[in-house]
């Protein structure tokens, strides 16, 4: 069961050029290509004469040409046109709402009427010289919520990621958790600590000195259907923590936008939008490669959670206070699931 | 669902020799060896001991010796000897007729009373110091009928084979679908274009000029339960195509055992057989590449076409003019599967 | 359907020390890890806060520590503590009784109440300063019980391990199998034979002709659930055969414990005792190379038996004389599943 009325992230813009590409969301196989003009479409990857998938096809003239019949297919799902063949009544195939935002192709499973750029989330630090975003995708073969779980508790970063930006005071300092229509926030202040090594190397960056006392803030920001915007950052011990001055500070965002493929697999696309030096690609592109290291830590904890949890599907599962960030985004989708359902999307 | 009284072929006559083969074919384990004779035998390829497979075992003095306890089996399906043991009352296992024929180790998988020789396909090009041939297996991971269909219509080949045997030509010029009795043919017949680049390659081999207009032809012809025989060549434009003189074309058939092993894999016997310069072993054997190259390039498109209609098993594919030939060869193993259940088979 | 109110072994002694092990045993997932004192303890794999698995995690302080979000487990299944959080009413994870002798882990996957150490087999082979011991561990993926059967009927050693102790006077020699009560015994006992090549190795590792004539015995005993011990060895001819004074002989035995992973896999913990040249630490290793490849010669076959059997899961197989062992075997198993289904345990 996935929401389907909603924009999910299907890949990054640069993944798409010139060859379709074929992926799984939401468990249906869809294939994204460019049309003429550069726009990206989003059909069912399948084709209308034999079922080929037309992933395995290529673009021409703007055109989706099956590669093995050759079959043309149009972004509306209607064949343009096939050797020696009329097509005017070949079976349309599904097309799917897509959009192109931030560096992402985003991707509308459900009904076409109710498709509105409008509700791509909004985001600040894309298209903004004041930031600088890198990241990455990962594929692992877990649940989409299981994801969302481990980033709206962080406590779990004391123990996977504890030579990173794991540290004992997450753990001793309590978060809160609040919800607000479809949003939920986690937040966690810690003052007066020892920043961790990916934030010692932050603050260096920063022309910050890595032994300072600091204030470090963990913001953890769901919203429907599966993204989850996390500020963190550390400033100089009493500056104003998440509100001091940007000088003091070294402060970030990371991006998770979780796309299920099925129900036990997803497509995790992750990444760090940082507001300090953001003109620094070499920056970027080292931040880039720790946080991979880092977030590629949980992937065999999760798909090996999914593993025992599809053994044991009716099994009571704990719900601390840590773990309602995760509960209550469960609480979210489980309400928007049953809307779905009742007005029968 | 798989036509059981007919003869498929089972494996190339060189890879039975001195130690026995375990094969799937129609969903069935066999096991085929050599007796003493050197006669190739057909049994299940399970010890009536302990159920291990027979073919694990070894060949001693024409009997197939299973190697776990040492059972050894007749070729008729009942155990000759075990050390220590009287085997009189010990169950037969099947054993199911087989044949050697064109270098090729046939098999029955129905009823015994009905085998007879004599309904293996007669075929010309075999045994013929006129022809040579030379050929391959893969197994592909794909129903069988996904095959007969990609043979039935060779329009595939402009997309698939685009820089071997694909041309334009073959889409532009219609083709024409007849069935006779159990047969069908899909022919087409292309005049005054170039060659592509397989058959300039044979037109040199057979002293031609590679860069003339030619005729081209393609006969496809299907037999059941699998057999594909394809006539295809070039012959000088104007010279009569097909019916052209031997030194005025090149001419081949390509030659097309469909083996099913399961619902979705098969073995692919794939060859070539050749009317002109049928002495030259290095000619044959650059052919063989040559096709192994090409063909394997079909085998990514139907095994992904069969897991897109694995997912879709009610949704209808389009029945084209092009897929007139597989279309019908489908109903004929319809017909023959529904006349052998209807007598009990 | 395995017996659950019994020992079995679960690792070596070794494969368990400061990182948890985690191995499932009769479909139950199970992690192993050394509390404070060095104690084995063996929990369910399984944690109770977000059901990942404890294996992932690590111990300290002699407790294990979830490795997901720090959730600690004591070695009754009660969490002993978690960061930020009071654990009292956390519900408890199962735990196993668990007990270490000679150099083997051994657990009880069923009532914890009706375990007792006493019945874990007394075997005076370990600890014992006249023999040595040597083994190794190897997975495989068919029916331990398919193991029994093989261990049980050593007429396979002629086929499966031709070349290094099968000799066909195996297959000539009658077997004798006798059952009291759940133990049951095999025997077979050749005289005035030659020593196959395992058997002269060690023959001349103890200082005897290699060529001479001897006696040899293999004495099968499978006690419940799954340890087979065979005592093997040859002699001197006419010297008394199993009974002949040390110094004319080479006597071992061989110990197998099997444990169930899943219905179609099990760990095969496998070795020898030996009674010669105990305090030779190069033989034991030696013997141990040449027993680890006598002993993966059989994994094949019993993988591909295991496919047959679960195509055919009905079918009959023969039960002959050189089966008794194995027949009987699974009885004594048959017998002691219905006494546990009886008293509901």
């Amino acid at each position: 069961m996935f929401l389907k009325n909603t924009w999910y992230v299907a890949a990054k813009s640069e993944d798409i050029a010139d060859k379709p590409l074929g992926r799984r969301i939401c468990d249906e196989p869809m294939v994204f290509y460019r049309d003429g003009s550069g726009k990206v479409a989003a059909l069912e990857d399948f084709c209308p004469h034999r079922g080929a998938p037309l992933s395995l096809g290529f673009v021409k003239d703007g055109k989706l040409v099956c590669g093995y019949h050759g079959l043309e297919m149009g972004c509306d799902g209607k064949t343009v046109a096939m050797p020696g063949q009329r097509v005017r009544g070949f079976p349309a195939i599904r097309s799917y709402p897509v959009a192109e935002r931030y560096g992402f192709v985003w991707v509308w499973p459900g009904d076409a009427e109710k498709a509105h750029e409008d509700s791509i989330p909004q985001l600040e630090f894309f298209d903004n010289p004041a930031w600088s975003y890198g990241g990455g995708l990962y594929h692992v073969k877990a649940n989409y919520q299981l994801m969302i779980d481990n980033l709206m508790d962080l406590t779990h970063e004391t123990y996977v990621h504890a030579n990173s930006i794991g540290q004992p005071e997450i753990d001793e300092v309590p978060c809160k958790t609040t919800a607000e229509g479809d949003r939920v926030v986690t937040s966690r202040f810690m003052h007066n600590i020892k920043a961790p090594p990916f934030w010692k190397m932050a603050m260096r960056a920063n022309g910050l000195p890595d032994d300072a006392d600091v204030d470090r803030w963990q913001i953890c920001r769901f919203s429907p259907p599966s993204h989850v915007m996390i500020d963190v950052g550390v400033a100089l011990a009493g500056r104003g923590g998440f509100d001091a001055p940007d000088q003091d500070k070294v402060y970030s965002v990371v991006v998770d936008f979780i796309t299920p493929e099925t129900e036990t697999s997803m497509w995790y696309f992750w990444g760090m939008a940082r507001k300090f030096k953001p003109q620094d690609a070499a920056l970027t592109d080292s931040i880039r490669e720790g946080q991979g290291k880092i977030f590629s830590e949980d992937l065999d904890m999760l798909e090996r959670q999914q593993k025992n949890l599809s053994a044991h599907p009716t099994r009571e599962l704990l719900k601390l206070n840590i773990d309602a960030g995760g509960v209550q985004s469960r609480r979210v989708i489980e309400r928007l699931l049953a809307q779905e359902a009742g007005v029968g999307a």
